[in-house]
């Protein structure tokens, strides 16, 4: 057992830290005052600043670019496109170095590693075809264009992937989407060329084996944003929360990944280091939130004291740092099970850290925000955007609880249920309580 | 022991609630997004749409007006400005009324009802000099003009009130304000004309008779709303809450509120009653969210089954219930002892509630946004602006540390603490000893 | 609206207060001292001290006897065998009573009001016959004998009252108990004479109408205690919590109360106010653990100053009291719901207040123990005895998540569940639609 | 960054846990009833049925005895009496191996690992003179004798050592020990010979230099154990925890450990590994738990369903699991830091363990406890035991507080607090304003 990071992730780590402290954050108010100056005004607020740009240009001379391209699948594009090294990174060394993309809002666009570009780009260097590869991996691994991600509809509980109404209908070599999605993160930004849509295409077909994912050009006809959505206030520019309609969008089959009826395949794959990453990313965010309650609580005196010192205070303050170490541990360990028995061996893991670390990012964000007193709910500092990003995440890519039930599966397993119909009413024939049964499997997934 | 309310206050709980529902609701969506609409295109979004003074006519012809009006010193006012019945309510006639405005952001507003003009009223009906009534009280009563309040300053921790910087120096027959104010409520209405400031006018007085309370016109030379803040991304029209800056603002003396050096008191006894009121939305506005709560997660299915009937749900929702009704007869008990022994002896009952309700509406509304999935964060519901309402209200009018340590002070008063020093450095003297004790019970405000 | 106690009720508490005080709690430590030396030395450690009696006639002398018998039901016995006034207490009053004798764990007892005693004389009140008034209900307001109540039972969730296997089986004119209990709380007093025994008669009836109560004397041949148990390594003499088997048991059916099938509709009247009465003893036993952390946090000294000053130890005693405060309002109005609407209206309120307040005990008297270090795990306070008490309230008389369940389901009646098969799966006929809902139904009780 | 144990922990695990599973656990009941039985009978429950020998003699034989001996220190005791493989192992070895220990109340002892006698071999080893290891090191690592630590006392809080009054005074070759100590855990067993004692020895050193610990034998004149505690209701035989009076017990000054006025820098060293073999031990006891409340509710049926099921049982279940999981990480990466840089560089990985998992095992208990319901809370389950001993580890070796405080001061360093006095009273002299600071100083310990 070791706890050190390896030469390679500590390296990086301390040059995206570095990167972030003394190039990004210097800037960052200014950006999002400016954004914020702009959509006051009426004006355009989602096309970024000119820095970020160049941000993004003296990152990727740095070789702190495209750092989520995994080991392995991705080391032919790290060596073209980014990665210092030119070799992949495990999902353990990434995620050491993913927590300090996570302090400054602005740094994961700046280094090329932001959701939902690095889950639609994993997912096309898995599955997507060598045109598709061309057409669009290539672009964004370049940070030439941007991307989002359609699957979540206003229409239907989504966290059960089967209420799914859009559709991915075939009809002969093209398909044809309908449908409305809606917190399609990416949607805002100018540069948004592409997104991977996720509809029912077979209904007949085996459960997991219906819907097809489609790589669509936003400009096709039929493709519409509706809106840009808030997330507890927050826009979130220059990448934004869309809502999406698809109204008959005809596209060639060819633009299906991987062929049709396999989403749920490509949606499982993608997910779990999308999940790591979040969680990461989130693990830097509390980090940063609980710098920033320490500086405040003890540079303001209330009652002649510092504010640190009054009441529970460091109490609290030492139990978000017990709560991020925690969480930080299970993060790594969830990446190094990725790594070392993949994504169906780290299931349990993988969704116990998407249940526990936004919720533990929400309570320190909070802790900092009532230590700022008024002006920690106000735009002055990063936390109400913050929190806002650490509360959407414990709805997006699944909602906590539905990540509890993943886990209580796992758990639960390896323990005999009772065939219950049996014990409360003897009669019963087997027929019912293996009916029960599938009932009972179906209620706890 | 009766725990039904009084004919009086049922029936104008029942008559604030029918128009609330019938009168409000319905038209509450179409204001909220007209605001957002004119925001988004950089137009002014502050005056409020006709809709709201038609409503606060209706409400006034129903004898639905200035119902916070205290009884005994409001009755005069309640005859002629508003309140059915022509006499002002107890606090806890007043707390069950005031639960059903909390249902709405718009309802306070429209039943002249909302915080700070209220707080403001009040304390000029109790320290204002006639003339002050005249020119102010009543164009507020008659909801011609709107007030904020300046006491909260963005350099120091407000929540010790004795850090305060701005100065309201005595010169001759004139008063000169100097200062920095923020979260002042009501500054961004278009009506609003008076601020309630508090500044040090006099550091060698008594502690708690240094500072005064002025009336200042917000068209006096020298005062700007520098800007408008925002609350985890909500502004908050049509009322809002500014950044007021004061610079040598000169006043004639009578601007002063019952004489200079009076502000300790008149803050003590207006926060009493107010800290009630928001507690009393509070609970509304948490009932309200438990209702969404509700509707969505049995109108919605998941995996089978309405959302409510998965996981935990269920017992979230009941301890929710429980959480609700357990802070409703809180509030509504500090009310009953305001009303029955005073101020005075409610303070550690005034605390409580204020400690605790805006934490459990916090906690409501985020179960709410929880079982709205997406939708939850989202403009589409008013729950992520209730949230950011609530938890601003933890912070606003004392953070809950303060208030926790009144009640600490209160619980504790009749244990005799021991002489610390003297237990662990027998030598001490008593000189040393009475010091640390007198820091201590500094410490324990 | 009027949160003082009745005349009545405020004269009782007093007296009951002044008696626990000054003639209880001074004896109290040497009984339960010479209980835990009996235990020590292998001695019968169950036949509570004289001093006990001496109590009880003491109070019977003073009126502050039999307390808990309700207005109207019990107004003869009131007169006859104890309460001062001669009349029943309505809930109301009596929770402002029964508060004060949670304050000591000999009190009830002492006053005649200890469970499950009342439960039972309620039951034999509202349900016996006039001979099983005579030949028990009698005796045990007299204070001559004791009794227990036999329904949970150690092989099954008897949490689920439908899965009860013991059976009271009619057989001519006898009625014949077998099975075995456990949790039978008051079996080890040596005066215990009586069990109320819960069994099923008729597995054919409806389903709540199935079980019988009988009367079981415990002489009966083929009564067994078979041991007494321990909850949290306590065994609570003198009355203690039995293991009881029941073997062949013949009785006459006039040991039937109201009749076989009558148990459920029995059940459920005699669990109402009890689970009042418990809640408001818990009520007066975390109010008694707060005011011992109150004292010992500000008498002994660590680190230069009174215990209670450090850390957040302050703000924990002020949440301490808010949840005390919180919840004795809850209870006051669960049992003022009985007074005014009956057991039938009051069902939500009294589950509200059994699934909240054993939980506000235990937090409150766990950090009681926290601030008497290790003194408050130790025998030396009664600290960790009233632990065990609250703990196991969480469980007895229904555990926290059932009386959570009965309030999610009073809270969501309103609301229409969506009819879901047909919203998953469109083709389901109506049929299979009703089935699902049916089992929700049951799924949700 | 390798989360996968050394091959040698790993085996050593296994083989631990084996042993456990195989030899332990199934005489565990019986051990358990038959002390039980013998208090129950008054009869001396203390001594250990054989079976305890003869399973100390296998593990023995197994290599699997003192694993606790650390690495570089321990090895040539290792070698002698026990640890296969001859060489003691590192902390995160070690903690591997003490998870499995945790699991069963009688492991510890079983392979000599129980505290408080490893703490003093330690302490032995790394202190003692050659005479001291000859004396009291070897039989307590050949399993001959059993040792106790006589540290906190009842009449002063503890928790801040320097509150200590018990007293070693130097006279001549002697040395005086006077004093009442208690939670002087293994003074029940019929072996203890000895304890480690701390007292005052020159109130005129340096505060961390003026108390000496001394190794007094049991049966020296003037020492006597005065009670057995119980802690929460258990006595925890066959070790039990002592209250101790020293009335002038005499010994020579080579019994002194290292010499006079050393007792804090051996404490220091002491507790360390101390507190993550207490830690690790909890990790195994929650895991053990939380397999007994799956087998329990999955194995129960009420209302039609397995108990795990029913509302949010599945949800705590799965919250369980993750805190087991993030506690265990936590826990390990204290042992390594322990490991990698010392104790002095990992002080506050060692009080956020300290602080966070005794509580973390509680409520996973407790939550086993509720899902075992009448069961849970009795003796026919390890879980009441299991409780107690979690439950006083919150307040043993450090209450949760301190620890607490021990982290936020390392949390708070790098952050310079304000020179309050100066911010608040303008002209105070900068004297006073170090004084202030050195107060607070103290204050954050």
């Amino acid at each position: 057992m070791d706890f050190a990071p390896s030469p390679r992730a500590a390296d990086l780590a301390e040059r995206v830290r570095t990167f972030v402290d003394t190039e990004i954050e210097p800037v960052e108010p200014e950006v999002l005052r400016d954004i914020a100056a702009r959509r006051a005004r009426g004006e355009d607020s989602w096309p970024p600043a000119p820095v970020v740009g160049e941000l993004q240009g003296r990152a990727r001379a740095q070789g702190l670019w495209n750092l989520f391209l995994p080991a392995g699948h991705g080391d032919g594009y790290a060596a073209r496109f980014g990665t210092d090294g030119g070799a992949g990174l495990t999902n353990t060394d990434y995620a050491t170095v993913a927590e300090q993309m996570g302090r400054s809002p602005l740094a994961p666009l700046v280094f090329n590693c932001n959701a939902p570009d690095t889950g639609n780009m994993e997912v096309l260097l898995k599955y997507g075809s060598a045109e598709q590869q061309q057409q669009w991996l290539e672009p964004l691994l370049d940070g030439r264009i941007r991307s989002t991600f359609l699957m979540t509809e206003p229409d239907v509980a989504s966290s059960d992937a089967t209420n799914m109404q859009a559709t991915a209908v075939l009809d002969g070599d093209e398909v044809v989407l309908d449908g409305r999605k809606w917190w399609s993160t990416g949607a805002g930004h100018p540069d948004c060329r592409v997104g991977v849509f996720m509809g029912l295409t077979d209904r007949g077909a085996h459960r997991h084996r219906q819907h097809s994912m489609v790589l669509v050009p936003l400009d096709a006809p039929g493709v519409r944003i509706e809106r840009m959505l808030t997330a507890l206030g927050q826009y979130d520019e220059p990448l934004g929360h869309g809502e999406v309609s698809l109204d008959a969008v005809r596209l060639p089959t060819s633009s299906i990944l991987a062929g049709p009826g396999r989403a749920f395949e490509i949606a499982q794959g993608r997910l779990g280091p999308g999940r790591v990453h979040h969680c990461m990313r989130l693990i830097g965010l509390a980090e940063k939130a609980l710098e920033l309650a320490c500086e405040r609580s003890t540079s303001r005196v209330a009652f002649g004291k510092p504010i640190a010192n009054l009441g529970g205070n460091r109490e609290r303050l030492a139990r978000a740092r017990i709560a991020i170490n925690q969480a930080r541990l299970h993060v790594l360990h969830a990446a190094w099970k990725l790594d070392t028995v993949g994504i169906a061996g780290a299931q349990s893991e993988v969704s116990e850290i998407k249940a526990a670390v936004p919720q533990m990012a929400c309570d320190v964000i909070d802790l900092a925000i009532q230590l700022h007193g008024g002006g920690g709910v106000s735009e002055d500092f990063p936390l109400a955007a913050a929190y806002a990003g650490a509360r959407s995440l414990r709805l997006a890519d699944g909602p906590d609880e539905v990540h509890l039930g993943v886990v209580a599966r796992h758990l639960l397993r390896p323990y005999a249920a009772p065939a219950t119909a049996s014990v409360t009413t003897p009669g019963t024939t087997s027929g019912t309580t293996s009916g029960t049964r599938a009932a009972e499997r179906e209620a706890s997934r």
